[in-house]
């Protein structure tokens, strides 16, 4: 451990940016694009279920039917290497008293049956009271944002090994879903699209980053 | 670019666990925290709007007004070397037609006053249309979910150089919201909070990582 600096780790946030065309000509090796999904199976998630699921969109025919309705994605889904949909778990999973939780905190995370108990207890109060996840929307955008932290991860370890991407959230949400429900068999009572993610390697120089700076973002109470 | 290997990434993904304990005796320099909030200001969100706001609260004393309702916080928050509040901008900065916006997309984006129309138009129908965001809640946690990208990209890039974290989401959100009102100065009515984060250096090592496998997680579209 600790081998990496912080100047390596910077260098890699500096790297990274939204890449709006990628060189159709470069494609991204399949072992480091099973890296970077192995990245995304690492990462963290509320209480630990990841509520995820990642569908590599790599069929062409496939590609031309998610434009549809898909504004911020059109180019991507021309000029990507690999072109990542984050799907993300509804209530059907992820409701406290669901077969998936059960199985999950049983089959996975292998706890004894008192213990699995307690912590259904404590999820169903986190999500009834704690944070009000009452409705469908309230508890898939909360499960959305877990498939945020993987994302984030995906784009960062990305970038260390020098692979672009590009983070999308420009596609009217019913229509595409209606898209993967229809062409790729996906449940979307059971599934929605939190985001789109294209990987590859950039055509054009990035432009300059904005950011405001680290005081304006950050307080101290000491 | 391109020096760090995927063995040590992965090794720095396979370290970051949910730290419950820190070691009270152990604080992280000054400089390596610095770095772990530049990675969160590095980060992505969506149309680059950054509606975060971090806290580092070091104080003893509002540490232990923290506790208050944060049931998966307490041992954090008497143990970590530094403490972050992960806040997320409400409806007041981040709708389309918010002063924030406009003040954005000008002085931090640069953009020209016509780009900025047409950006503002294009983010109106995502608001409104694509995403569906037409509540305070359903844009809350939209804004939240981009707040989660910082707090995985801080967690990973802690990890490689060594320091441990733990995302909270164990607090009830209106008793903290009303802690951080009265005790922390901060505008709950601008702000709510997404997340807490304790960053610090492990007591115990950690339980064995449980996850899916990635066949589960992941299908192919080729």
């Amino acid at each position: 451990m600790n081998m990496i600096t912080k100047n390596e780790i910077l260098n890699a946030f500096k790297f990274r940016h939204a890449c709006k065309v990628f060189d159709k000509t470069k494609v991204i090796a399949k072992n480091d694009m099973e890296f970077i999904l192995e990245t995304a199976r690492l990462s963290p998630s509320s209480f630990g279920f990841e509520p995820w699921y990642f569908v590599v969109v790599q069929n062409k025919e496939l590609r031309e039917k998610l434009k549809k309705g898909a504004w911020g994605a059109t180019i991507k889904l021309d000029t990507a290497s690999h072109f990542v949909l984050g799907l993300t778990m509804r209530d059907f999973f992820i409701k406290y008293d669901s077969p998936y939780i059960q199985y999950f905190m049983s089959q996975i995370q292998h706890l004894p049956e008192e213990a699995a108990l307690n912590r259904r207890k404590i999820f169903k109060t986190f999500q009834k009271k704690d944070f009000d996840l009452n409705t469908e929307r309230t508890l898939f955008d909360w499960a959305s944002k877990q498939c945020y932290i993987a994302m984030a991860n995906m784009m960062t370890a990305a970038a260390m090994i020098g692979i672009d991407s590009c983070p999308i959230e420009g596609f009217n949400k019913k229509t595409s879903e209606e898209v993967l429900q229809k062409y790729l068999d996906i449940d979307i009572k059971k599934y929605g699209l939190s985001y789109m993610l294209a990987f590859g390697y950039r055509l054009n120089p990035p432009k300059d980053k904005t950011r405001r700076q680290l005081n304006e973002i950050v307080g101290w109470k000491e």
